[in-house]
Order: structure tokens, then sequence, then C-alpha cells
């Protein structure tokens, strides 16, 4: 029989059963590393996918990247984003090619249809093609462009492993879970990018350094601020209209950060204070086995582990309900033939 | 910790490491119903959803009703059928209607698109709404209208479970699978009607005596060379243009059938001689635990053990590349990234 780090996490039920269970794990960590709390194994190594974009950000920005583009936080929100390739993001993606000198030609991320339904029906409607500035990261490879740019590096190759920019990212990733680079995993990612895999407490970790980064370099934790501040004051840059991420950081009011990614995967950064006064800096990381296609767990799972936390008011809870973290199954007449819940309590540290 | 039936059954890598997995069950009896291969626990208890299909027409067909309303093989595997809502679908439920005086106003299924996606295009360009015919259930509920004429019950209330109709069609599974009616657990189908929660081993054994039907009473057993010959025969109305049912049972030439069902559940039936001159029936009941909404777990799965038995060729595998049951894995730009494979080795008694 393999081992697998990961157990079951949410499920769904048909009349008195359980139906089907989605799997997974989760790793709660303060920004000293310690392990606060955990369901399944902490260790399990899994690419981040898009739950990197705001570490693929933190060198471009350490370097001075915003001031010396004068970035607006919309746009370095937009640098870290999973973005619905709406107009206002794509437009946003323009002003920051403009400002950096980065052209849409450059960007070796592909293409796909914008997320954003009512933007594709319209796209459809005027005839118009989806060109890579729809793609949902092209904010971070324009971001990654301009970093090259800054520090006059050679464009061409930017999303090669060994090019100046991914080491500088993979370094800096690393240093924020506390890693040594070559402990970081490397896959190429949906847009071609490097994508790192790492145990889920470091990403954790990192996640609480990224909210608390008091103990970091003064460089590293002006630019940890910057994108917090940018991703909290901006979250309809960091995703779009009606997405998670989105609305849980609209809800968030300046004291949460969320960042999903592919297969199932979510950073969330809870900035101290989000717990109470005083509270500390926390990092949630949690992967969906399965990868979770239709997201229908993991943001469920995300609610629920807040919510077990105590980050999220009731009112908090009422204005996230559409994602869980319990919710009806419905059939196709729209009879209720189920529920949708979680099936995990989180351990605590010493408890 | 929680207990879970089901293991690590398909995988998903990225560069050196995997990222996602897929957890299952599956069990594999004879007609006697003997365990003969399993992987995680085959007494795993899950919903068959459209896998329970050629078990409820199955009393329909004892009692007559492919004779008695002149319906032709094609018909019978359209009542056993998930299909994809063809206009060669719809006009073979029609003609089913015809014959046996049921209207589509009479289906209680709901509406969905048709599944297949030329269809959907087509019917959007002259602006036809799907109807409930084009449900991939509407050969079942006719089915079930059918049988209620035949014997004279009432159609109006055909979906509850208290219905003669489905009382019948729960006596016929139950005794199919060795378990008592009060032993299988019921839900509401996406379509409406009762579904069935059973373990695998017996859902395997019920899919093998559906294949080699010589133990049952000669009514029972005559139905069942009826289903099976006709799903055999017209596997494109079993499901539809390009889906994993209708090519393999296409492949399968009169020795397999094959039954998808929601929520990443399948039933295959191996006929006699499947595996060779004089080799036994055997069922396969496998579940996928999250659900698979994208299907790419299943298929591959399927195909996996079918292959682990020895009961496809290397022709016939090479016919199903398409659905796994390794592949590669492809991101935006079309590069090769990682691989999805299975993550299992059936055990098999007495080995």
């Amino acid at each position: 029989m393999p081992d697998s780090p990961y157990l079951p996490l949410y499920e769904l039920t048909r009349g008195e059963i359980v139906e089907s269970i989605h799997f997974g794990a989760l790793a709660v960590c303060d920004a000293n590393g310690r392990l606060v709390a955990w369901y399944g194994d902490p260790q399990a190594v899994a690419y981040l996918r898009s739950t990197a974009k705001p570490f693929q950000a933190l060198p471009f920005l350490e370097q001075e990247g915003k001031s010396t583009f004068d970035l607006t936080p919309a746009e370095v929100a937009l640098i870290c984003a999973s973005h619905s390739g709406t107009d206002t993001h794509v437009a946003t993606v323009l002003s920051i090619q403009s400002k950096t000198g980065v052209r849409e030609a450059d960007l070796l991320c592909g293409v796909h249809p914008p997320y954003d339904e009512a933007t594709l029906e319209a796209m459809r409607e005027r005839g118009e093609e989806p060109s890579p500035n729809r793609h949902n990261c092209s904010g971070k490879h324009t971001g990654m462009l301009a970093y090259a740019r800054l520090k006059n590096w050679p464009g061409e190759d930017y999303i090669q492993p060994s090019h100046f920019v991914q080491q500088s990212i993979l370094r800096a990733f690393a240093e924020m879970c506390d890693l040594r680079p070559e402990q970081v995993q490397l896959g190429i990612d949906g847009c071609s990018a490097p994508n790192f895999a790492a145990p889920l407490k470091s990403v954790a970790t990192a996640y609480a350094r990224l909210c608390d980064p008091s103990g970091l370099s003064p460089g590293r934790a002006a630019a940890c601020r910057t994108i917090t501040s940018a991703m909290t004051l901006h979250p309809e840059m960091v995703a779009g209209p009606g997405k998670f991420d989105t609305i849980l950081m609209e809800c968030g009011q300046g004291k949460i950060v969320s960042k999903g990614g592919a297969e199932g995967y979510r950073g969330i950064g809870l900035l101290p204070g989000a717990l109470g006064p005083s509270s500390p800096a926390l990092g949630i990381a949690l992967k969906i086995s399965d990868g979770d296609p239709r997201g229908r767990a993991t943001h469920a799972v995300s609610l629920e582990a807040l919510r077990q936390l105590g980050a999220l008011s009731a009112d908090q809870l009422e204005s996230l309900a559409e994602f869980g973290p319990v919710l009806p199954v419905h059939n196709w007449r729209k009879l209720v033939v189920g529920q949708a819940r979680p099936a995990f309590r989180l351990q605590f540290d010493g408890r």
C-alpha cells in the first residue's frame, strides 16, 4: 500500500451516505516557521503554481521596480495576479508595459481565452481573438520582463530556469521558505515559467513572512509590505469579478491575502491583528490532492480553515457563503440531493 | 485520522515530482461473487449513478418489454445509455416513445444542453433550446415510463422510490448484486430518479452476472443477454461520438460492456472468452474518490485495470491510447510538462 501525505478533506453526500471525497493536506505556520496547525502531512510537497506569484514579484519590487517605473498599487497587484482577462485587467497590463518598455509580443505565457465569461462573450461578439495580455499570467510575465529591463539583463530567454530573473526569484522564494534553493523542486508551469514545489509547511511560513516581514532585511520587508498592501487594496486585480481570492480579500478588509493556484493549491496570509488585537501573522498553505478542477473543494476548504482558526467573523462568513464551507448539492431539476461539507478538523500544536 | 476505503490510484507529475493524486478503489469479481482482484477497499460503498442503467432496464426487458413494443437493439442500447444528445440519439428516443406511447412531456429527468459539442453548436445556430429528450438519461426515463405502460401502472410518479417501477428495479438490482433490497442505499440521481449505492464488490458481481447470466432464471438471463448484445452492437447509442464507453465497446468487439457514471464511477463487464478461450465472465466496478469531474482519471484507470487483467491486446490499447493509461501533460504552449499515469497494481486473490 503506498503511503500518502493526504487525508479526506472535503466530502459530498447524496441521501444518507458520502458519495465522493476530496483528499488533501494543509499547514498553518507563523513567521518564525513554527507549525501552528495542520491536517494531513504538513511536509507534503506540491507545486505552488500561481500561489507562487507574490514571491515571483518579490525581487523586482525589492530592487525598486515600483519606484523606478512609477507603478501604482493596482499595477503591482496585477503583477501578482491570476487575473480574469477583463478589459480593465488588460488596460492595467498595457499600462505596466508602457511604463516599463515591455511589449505584449515579448510575453512567452501563451494564449488562452479570458476566464471572465462576460469578457469572453463580448470578445466573441466583436470577433476579437485572445492575445497574450488576456492570459491570467500576463501581469507576472510583464513583471519578469520589467525586472530584466530594470537590471539590464537580456529579455529573450527570461523563462529559462538559468536566466538571472528566474535565479533571483528562486533565491528569494527559497529564503522566504527557509529552504536552500536546491531544496526547491522545479517544474514548468502552465504559462511556461519555472514553478516551485516545496513542503506545505515551508510555503505557509513564506506566506506568514509576507504578512509580517519584520524579521527580514529592510529592502525585502518593504517589498513584502508593497505586495500585501497592493493585493489587499486591489483584490479585483488579483483575480476578477466573482472570484474567490478577490471576494475573500475584499471581506478581509486589509487583513487577509489569498492567492490560489492550479491543481487545488492555495496560499493565504493573515496579517498581524487578523485574529484579534496583537495576533501574530500566520500563513496557510493547502493542497487538494486531486487538483480539484472545478474548484468545489479548494474554496470551501480555505474558508473552513479560516473559520477553524477564528479568522472570519459571522458577518464575513455570511458574505462568503456562496463558496461554502457547507453547500447544498443540486441536481438537474435543482432538487437538493446532498451536501458538500468539510471532513477535517485542524490539529493544533500542543492540544 | 479518518479511515478511508480509497488509495492513490492515478497521479500527475510535473518535472520530477508528483503534483496531484486521484484516490479511488476498484473490485473485480466473477459471476459467483468471488473477488478476483481489487485495489483499495473492495467493500467501498458509492453510488453507481449512470453505471446502474443496464440494471434499471433489466426488469422491463425481463417482462418482455422488447418484444411487446417491437424495440430494436439500438433502442435497447439507448435505454441503457448516458447519450450525448445528438440528433440520432433524439430520433432513437422518439422512436421508442412512438412505439411505447410515452410522451417527451412525461419525462421527469429535467433538461441540460447535449454533451455533444457539434450538436450543441448546431442547436445554437438554429436557435433550438434543449428539451428533455436531449438529456443524457432520456432513454432511461422513457424506458421507465414504457415499463409502467407495459404493466398498466400509473405513470405520473414513476421516479418515486415507492413506485412499482422503482421497487421492481431495486429488487432486480439487489438480486444481481446478491444483496437484499434493504442493503442497497438510495439517493436521488442527477436526473431525479432513485439511484443505488452498494459495495464495489457487489456491483462487480452484478456486472459479471450481466455478462454470464447462466446461473440466473431463464427470463432474467435472456434479458441480460438482450442488454449486453444491444450495448455491444450499438456502442454509439450508449454514449456518443468520441466518448470512452463507446470507443471501448467498439474496440471490445462484443466482449466488453462499459458504462460510466457521474462522480468517477464505472462498471465494466467482460463477457466469457474476453480473456482468452473459455475465460469466465468478470465484472469490474471502480470509483474515483473525488468524482473526477474532468474524467482525466476514470478512463485511464479503466484501461489500466483492463490492461492488468490482460483483457486488451496491444492493438486494442493502441486504438484507445487517447484515453491513457499513460498520457503527457501539456501546458498552454503545448509543452510537455509532466505525465499522467496509473499509481496502482491490482491485488490478485491467492498471489
